[in-house]
């Protein structure tokens, strides 16, 4: 008789909850994203909605209406109430007994979840630090898929290290990206970071950090940069959806500039605030 | 407050149940093993339970009983009582609301099925198709993760040429191994696969079937190869826990041979079968 066990117990197999079939678990067959909210309006709903929805092409998870997630995460956001919210929703390719090649009747599953966005005061403040780590991950980083591992692995590397963010260096010894962010330079009035390819998440938040940079009239360069050049530059920042754009004062255990965030980054946090008020 | 969403349904956060906020869907942050019976015996369970205990550690995945896991096993497939069975278990990092870094404290979730080992007799008389695919894995394919979706789109590919497996090619334009099996070619009286890197699992199945090579006689040579050397070879096969060796007589289309299973494969196939009995 088919069956499984959970932790110590069987069941048949035939009465497993959905749920414990789920291709996410067995495969990370699915993709997500994570939007927040500033005072009661999520911040650029569209823009994360167009890229849930490239993510899903871009692993053939077909059928599903993006009318319907919007409606969604409007409604579970307003049930939660919380005003500086963030909105984590995944969907995978369902649930069936684990093959790697799917059925194509299978129904998608969905899960959202609405907590509090993250405090970013003293991120903000007082800056964090990052250290490196290998680019371990798959070779389609342009999609938001639930394939993370790697970027858990870099970000446990990094905690123990006393840093908040790992910065990923690929084998030709290039930064690619932050395990949860998008990653700037700044020399002179010259924003700097990597250009969008296929092992580059395609941030929105990166976006408007670029958009930021342009109206106060720094220039832009999508152009990869080495640790070495990240290190000696004049200041650092991240970009992640939760805290949006976040000065770096430490790199590899180097402080940079004074070790405290820096005037254009500073101008660009406020710059930023202007698009989400 | 809080909340979560389950396709339509709004339930708070707290009353989420644990299987819901398994860093397995959320990371893919978890390693697994297939085990299979012949026969009413688990085929080499201590080779595997060896390799689970080092994909653990390979993920800092700590406090896991061996004996434990060995115990879930034998239990489970003797309540299930399946003779050629293939047992499926995985350990995830445990459930926790969504952070990349893990608590410490987190108890492990475990899962496990019993179900039937697939009818491999067509497979092993005719022979199957593969076809190449871009090898877009992760760098650490020597650990067994749950991070999988990379084999999944593969897969698929080769089900949509019409093919069993597919074989991936690393940007060398070297092959690594197949989707979900070891990849083999043969040339005169010399059995050729790739070395064990970080980019290979190190295959149980790969391992048997190099021992049924030399226990007949023929030369073992691991070393990667082109596709084109592959698709020029006298004979191809893949080993794969729950077919052990199956033949391949078709690669991207073209025929292998004469188009049937070749002679030492058959050899190989049936020296494997002394290792089951």
């Amino acid at each position: 008789m088919k069956l499984a066990m959970i932790q110590d117990k069987i069941v048949p197999f035939e009465e497993l909850e959905p749920i414990y079939l789920d291709r996410g678990i067995y495969f990370g067959d699915g993709v997500y994203e994570v939007v927040r909210s500033y005072n009661g309006t999520i911040f650029s709903l569209e823009d994360h909605l167009q890229r849930f929805a490239n993510s899903l092409a871009g692993i053939n998870i077909e059928g599903v209406d993006i009318n319907l997630i919007r409606g969604r995460v409007r409604k579970a956001f307003e049930a939660a109430g919380i005003s500086n919210a963030r909105i984590y929703f995944h969907i995978t390719r369902g649930s069936a007994a684990r093959e790697h090649d799917w059925n194509s009747n299978l129904k998608p599953n969905f899960l959202l979840t609405v907590t509090e966005a993250p405090d970013d005061t003293e991120a903000k403040s007082k800056g964090i630090a990052v250290s490196t780590h290998p680019d371990w991950r798959w070779k389609r980083c342009d999609i938001k898929s639930l394939n993370l591992l790697p970027n858990v692995l870099a970000r446990h590397d990094a905690a123990q290290k006393g840093c908040d963010e790992a910065v990923f260096v690929d084998e030709a010894g290039l930064i690619t990206e932050g395990a949860a962010s998008a990653f700037f330079t700044i020399n002179g009035q010259t924003v700097q970071t990597a250009p969008l390819t296929a092992n580059i998440l395609p941030s929105i938040t990166r976006k408007f950090a670029i958009e930021a940079a342009k109206n106060i009239e720094l220039k832009v360069i999508e152009k990869s940069l080495t640790p070495r050049q990240a290190s000696n530059s004049d200041e650092l920042f991240i970009a992640v959806t939760t805290k949006d754009i976040v000065p770096v004062v430490k790199f590899d255990g180097k402080i940079i500039g004074d070790g405290k965030p820096g005037k254009y980054t500073k101008l660009l946090v406020e710059e930023f605030r202007s698009f989400t008020t």
